[in-house]
């Protein structure tokens, strides 16, 4: 038969059939009455993935045009910024910061370990004036679920912004934007919003629109505050990604139907059945705080994990390898977004193929039969 | 019968239902081999519809994204630089390069006649450190073609650099961006390219990469140098919009079977049928250079334009009304990407009958006939 492919990375993701179909119906005109009904609706629909009343700005971009609004929305050229690094994207932040002119003290953290908010109090004891405090939500180089709560205990009652990286993230993890205190929050389209890429997402707290009031740092299209101002006239300011917009309002209306808080158990369902699988495979997972968008194994020694990326790719199946100081170290997969336990049993039968051809020793079916076992168990 | 409904704006676009449908294809994971083929594919298809040789890098973004990589990429704060402007879009590269802090001239030109290029000959005479001009290939605010080749004649043996929003134009308008000497060329998805919103795309000259390396404008997302340096790897440096890139790939090759001079030629005579309907109509035309991108026609005294537009909405079809000062005065539609002499006589029937709704008098019939006549003779 026709190979059948799989894509098991960290984003993109598999899109949902009924989602793909929607982002082919005939374009509408934004400018006109046509676009109304969509856009509130996906407008509102993202409030509640996000958790939060504020408003949700969209924009024709990446998720990390997303975290670029984020910065240059809010900041001023010299502020002091603290960006939280113990990972790729986390260091995507700093460089954020950095192109822009602001004073970035940017905090190397141990990769694979959730940062300790303890460094965030020090950080805004010794300078109150810090202007705002970047960090991941999920750490996708190492597969690593950040303290989001923990940190926003100490910035939301203080005048520090907290920026939250939540592109792999959103549904995936819990995130309780207005509950914890989180003042921007940052998300793209292909991760598990079920969505292709092209669309990126910026929720902005009160506080957070203080804050871009009086920023001057140089923006045009990535200004929030334009943004808002035409959100408030149900509309974008340039050309918004309409068809992206269809798809995504299916996506949304998938998501209220399970609900965010049964997604979010999902991920963290399918996720420890992997972590199980990896260990009765005799493998070690990567992260010390282990996320629930995807999973990081490392590879014993003298096995290269591009081999693994390469040995599955070859049967059909896409995950991702180490970035960084990771590279050949690790690799990784994700059941994110439209993905079931059959999936996981999937991606880890599959593991498990590529694991013992490269010669690497354990009990076959051993992953498979753990995952299965993790499920009955957790039903 | 389920209401029918058509887009005559200029841009959004309709979309060809093959296009669309390959929007919907299973996504791929563009950090894999399988993304390769089609995006060196796409790659070489933009380069031969912007008539060039350059690289074309492409943005998840609107159009508007494409014109402020353009400027950020290639300009530094202080520079100065010239924008002319004859209607709003190109009011647009004027806001962006304040936005950045560039020293710019805003040239105020007058509406619906093309900017005439003497001016930038005495700007330059008078400023040779001028950095870059900036203008449109047609100003789609007031539908008037530009002098692109007349302006390009004087810049190209200068430092100066030719930058040209071509986001309405592209496509529908003769562009040869190699022989005329254009140094950037600014274009978008949602028009002729016949694709959904949610594309940027810039052609870079040698000269504009020369600029572009000592550009000091703060810059991320929007950096083309970055974008340049991953084109090198035949890749992007940030996630792209893949199901757009899957629809660009099938429009291209529509664009390639029929050929862009062909191209260039057919919506040159639909433009060209459109007008004698309109003075068929007893109605006038507002541009003194009309572009063939898009036709704008002025309302009688006592009718506003706004009416124009909502009558055709009523009966289902989008046109565009006017904009800043030309705002109830004019009507805008367009033959814009997929659309044949059938569809000249759709819009032309329909706009005949608002107008006569709206009171104004003209032989019934008028200006569908006088479309087909100028068909017939110009076949």
């Amino acid at each position: 038969m026709t190979r059948r492919n799989y894509i098991f990375a960290p984003g993109p993701v598999t899109v949902p059939p009924q989602v793909l179909a929607a982002t082919a119906k005939p374009i509408i005109h934004h400018r006109s009455a046509d676009f109304d009904p969509l856009f509130a609706k996906v407008c509102e629909g993202l409030k509640y993935v996000f958790q939060t009343k504020n408003p949700v700005v969209t924009f024709a971009s990446s998720g990390t045009g997303a975290m670029e609004a984020a910065v240059v929305s809010t900041a001023s050229p010299g502020e002091r910024v603290v960006s939280l690094e113990a990972g790729k994207f986390g260091e995507r932040w700093g460089d954020i910061a950095k192109a822009y002119g602001l004073a970035v003290e940017r905090k190397q953290c141990e990769w694979g370990r959730s940062v300790d908010p303890q460094i965030v109090a020090d950080e805004l004891k010794q300078h109150p004036e810090t202007k705002a405090i970047y960090m991941e939500l999920c750490e996708t180089s190492t597969a690593t679920l950040e303290n989001v709560k923990g940190v926003a205990e100490i910035t939301r009652n203080t005048d520090t912004l907290l920026a939250v990286d939540a592109v792999s993230g959103l549904c995936a993890e819990e995130l309780r934007m207005d509950e914890w205190g989180v003042d921007l929050v940052a998300a793209g389209s292909q991760k598990a919003l079920m969505l292709t890429p092209g669309l990126g997402f910026v929720a902005v707290s009160e506080k957070a629109r203080q804050a871009i009031a009086k920023s001057t740092a140089p923006k045009f299209y990535f200004s929030i505050g334009k943004a808002l101002k035409e959100l408030e006239k149900n509309t974008t300011p340039f050309t918004p990604a309409v068809s992206l917009l269809f798809g995504l309002e299916v996506a949304l209306d998938m998501i209220r139907e399970e609900g965010i808080e049964n997604v979010w158990k999902r991920h963290a369902r399918l996720a420890a059945a992997a972590r199980s699988a990896v260990k009765a495979m005799n493998l070690e997972l990567f992260s010390q705080n282990p996320a629930s968008t995807c999973t990081a194994v490392k590879t014993p020694e003298g096995i290269d994990s591009g081999k693994v990326v390469k040995g599955l790719k070859e049967m059909g199946i896409t995950i991702a390898g180490g970035q960084g100081q990771l590279k050949g170290k690790i690799f990784r997969f994700a059941t994110l977004g439209w993905y079931n336990e059959y999936d996981v049993l999937t991606i880890i039968a599959a593991v498990e193929k590529v694991m013992q051809k490269l010669g690497h020793k354990f009990e076959s079916g051993a992953g498979v039969s753990a995952a299965m076992a993790f499920f009955e168990a957790n039903a």
